[in-house]
This record gives structure tokens, sequence and C-alpha cells, in this order.
């Protein structure tokens, strides 16, 4: 089953929309984490007990665990372990390159760590994401409109009329020959959102920027899934994985997974039904 | 003292533009180096050993080391300290994300492997890459024209009369305030090479694309050096690395540094003197 079909039917069965981004700070894990052989990966292991049956994907954010060395990869390695069948895991690296090194950091990713699915970076064209694409099980999100601020430097320049960032969709499409790509849209471009879902009805969209960088998450859903009220991945990092009190963890996570997940799902009835 | 000046009194120092990228594919690398603990160390360490009094800088690949694992990391690390002081060490990990991720990458590379320098990719825009920019000692070379056929997808893109690659550049001059920024541009692409040294007279060029890739060595000389002929940072990887016989590997690798410093200073004597 090619990747989006995957997804899709991931979606369905478990009627969630909701990525949690172990996005695992070293500097920001609680300091009952920090007595045991590997902080990140038990802050992990501890996440993904918890909520595993609320999620439809976890993202993990290779920065986090890069900066910790060793100790991040065995972190990595293990906690990707931990997850069950049936939930798709997204290294967020968004990487690209010519084609020999584009070549290893696919086999990096889908084959050393068996991630289902890598965010790619479009500027340097086809051949610089094309060896990701062609795992045609496993999903490629191509950066299109990122939630930063720094987002309007190029991606809103115009092209012949349209923003660069539809240019990149467009391609994507194109491109899309093995059903396995989608794009990284940012929850903080909602007029941007509307303009891409209907480019592109049924591709995926990861769709980051609830939470601590304030995307709306109503609007997000309104405008950000495809017509049966699926597609969208929402990925929801620091405000699900860092509570404000650090007493009862797993419990205050829990909480904020279920109030996400069931915001979603309120909003996906509003506008899907 | 800040990159972009500490780059020019090497290059000035060692009367050499020459780079070597140590893209340590471990499928390529000699039989000789297989029986050894860490293949990737001895190969660099065997290459550093011989070419060290010729090159003004050595860039790494990170994809090649991710793709080994933690062996690849610790090839990474000691690979670094083996390299004498006076010679800059790149990491090429096209780098940049939103905010608080920028910051972990940029310490990774910066602070835990001492790296001097890193290549960043512009598509975030500022914020994404604005943590390894504010490491003024440290050098950010942007992607700008890269070497690969892919290229043409997106950095050609007409806005308002510009290619997007020029806006790209003309960014990266007004975000240079801490003289620490440098632009990626491929040897394949020598018009685009010729425009852009003389928007950007003094900023360095990191130019990929000669050897392997077939870039024109002389036009890239001509035309991709500031004024004085300093200023460009000539990488050569596999051309060099993977000599074509494997029996007198030291010896085959020195002759092929030395056969393009000499190429490069030849062409240096023919056009800037």
């Amino acid at each position: 089953m090619n990747f989006n079909q995957k997804l899709l039917k991931i979606q369905q069965d478990k009627n969630s929309l909701l990525c949690i981004g172990l996005d695992s700070d070293i500097s920001r894990i609680p300091e009952s984490f920090k007595k045991s052989e590997n902080p990140q990966l038990e802050f992990n292991r501890s996440i993904i007990q918890v909520t595993h049956d609320l999620v439809c994907a976890y993202k993990f954010n290779l920065a986090f665990y890069e900066e910790t060395g060793i100790k991040g990869m065995q972190a990595l390695e293990k906690s990707l372990e931990l997850i069950p069948d049936g939930i798709i895991k997204i290294a967020d690296g968004k990487r690209g390159d010519i084609g020999n090194t584009a070549q290893k950091q696919a086999d990096t990713l889908f084959k050393l760590f068996n991630f289902d699915a890598a965010t790619v970076n479009p500027y340097m064209g086809f051949d610089a994401i094309e060896p990701f694409i062609n795992f045609s099980e496993k999903g490629v999100f191509i950066l299109c409109v990122t939630s930063n601020l720094g987002s309007k430097d190029f991606q809103h320049l115009s092209v012949s009329g349209k923003p660069l960032f539809e240019h990149v969709a467009l391609k994507a499409k194109k491109w899309n020959q093995h059903d396995n790509i989608g794009l990284v849209v940012g929850a903080t471009h909602i007029a941007e959102l509307k303009k891409l879902r209907t480019l592109l009805m049924e591709m995926p969209f990861l769709i980051p920027g609830i939470g601590a960088q304030k995307g709306d998450l109503e609007k997000t859903i309104k405008y950000g899934c495809s017509d049966d009220g699926y597609n969208a991945v929402i990925n929801v990092g620091r405000s699900i994985i860092f509570p404000s009190t650090s007493n009862n963890f797993q419990e205050s996570v829990r909480k904020l997974a279920e109030k996400y997940l069931s915001e979603i799902n309120s909003c996906r009835k509003k506008y899907y039904t």
C-alpha cells in the first residue's frame, strides 16, 4: 500500500488526525527523568505509553536528538521501537541534497531507522528529493508554507503572478506519481492553507504551528482537511509534551493529548458531516 | 576575528582555495580500511595526513556519517580532531528550521562538534538561519545556486524580473552584518556564478561541482573569485578521495590534491595578476 493510502486508513481506523511532536529538548525534560541512563528515551517512553491510542503519528524533530550525540541516536532508535504498529513515524529533518547524498539521507531515515515518512526541503529541486519519493510505501512531506515568520522572505515572492509556495505545491502534485507526497503547511498561515487545499484536495498536509506557535485550530481543521475530514496531520509538540505542571507527568500529558484530539474532532464534526 | 576575514587570511597564508570534500561513502572506501575498527575514521585520517598542507578547508557531508550511525558520529568527531589549526572545517548538512530548532542545529554543529562553518538552506527565511549567523566567528554558507539539475526547478524562477537565487543573494548581503555569510554556488552554473560575483564582490563562495560533477575549473576561477583572486572555496570530493587505482592510496590522493591545487593556482595566476 502506498503511503498516502496507508496514512488515510490509519486516520480512519483511529479517528484521529493528531500527531504528537516528540521534540524532546533535553534542557526541558523534567528532573524526574534526568536520573535515568537515557533521559530522552525514558521521557519518550512515558509519553508514548499514555498517548499511542490517541494519535495517527509521532513526529521526531531530528535536531533535538542530534544535539545529544550518541545518546540521542540511541534514544531515537529505541523510541521508534516502542511505537506500536498502525502509527506513522515521521522524521522531521528537512533533508534534500544532490542525488548521491539524498540517497544516503533516504536510506538512513527509511532503512536504518525505519521511519515511515520524512520532511524535505524543495529549494534544490526534484533530484534532491527523488530518492525519498522512490520509496513508494514511505511518505515525503515537502516544505511548502512553513509556520515561522521567515516564511515571508522567499515562499511568498510572486512568480508569474503566483507565490513561490504555489509553484512548489504544483510541482509536488506533478511529482506525486507514487501517491506518497504530502506538503508541510503551517497553521499560522490560514489563507495559504485554504488556497492550497483547493489546489490539492486529496494530498496529505502535515500541519505544524498549533499550540506553542498559536495557530488557529478551528480554522486549520475547517480549511486544512480533504472533503471527507481527513488528510490533515495536525502536529502538536511542546503544548502536549511539556505540561505546565510537572506533577503527574503522564496524567498531564494524557489530558493534553485528549484535549487536542477532542477539539480536533469537534471541529471535524462541525465542518465535515 | 569574524569568519570571512579568518577564511581570507587562511587562503592567503596557504595560497590555497582548495577544499577537500570528505564525503567518505562507506560503500566506496577501499578494502584495506575495512578491517579497522572505524573505516571512515581511518580513511579520513589517511587523507588528512597527506593533504592538510594543501587545503584551506575540509567539508564533511553529514549524510555520509549519519548513514553509519554511532560509528559515523565517532568518525566525524575524531576526524575533526585530526585537522590541524588553520584549516576551516565545514559541516555540509544544509540545515535551517524554526527558531528553537535551528538554535539546536547551530549549537550541535558549532559547539558540540566545533565546526567552523555550516551550509544552510534559505527556503524557510531569515529566522531559520539566524541562530547560525549569530555565531559571528563561524561561517554560514547559504544555498544559492546548487550544482544539481533540480536547481532549475525553483532557483531560476523569475521574481520581479530577477531569478529567485538573486533574491537569495541580495538577502544574504543584507543579513551579513557579522561578516560571516557566504553563498553556495555550483561550478556547473558559470553564468550565474559570474553574475553573483559582480553582485557580491567580497563574499566567500563555496563552490562544489568540480570533479565528478564536471564543472569547468578555469571558468570557475575566472568568474568565481573576488578581485584579488581569493574568496572562492573550491570543493573537490570524490575526484580526490576515491582515486581510480587503489594501489598506494595516500600517494594517489596526494597527487590528485596537488593536481587540483596546481590547476587552481595556474588559473589564479592567469586571471588575477
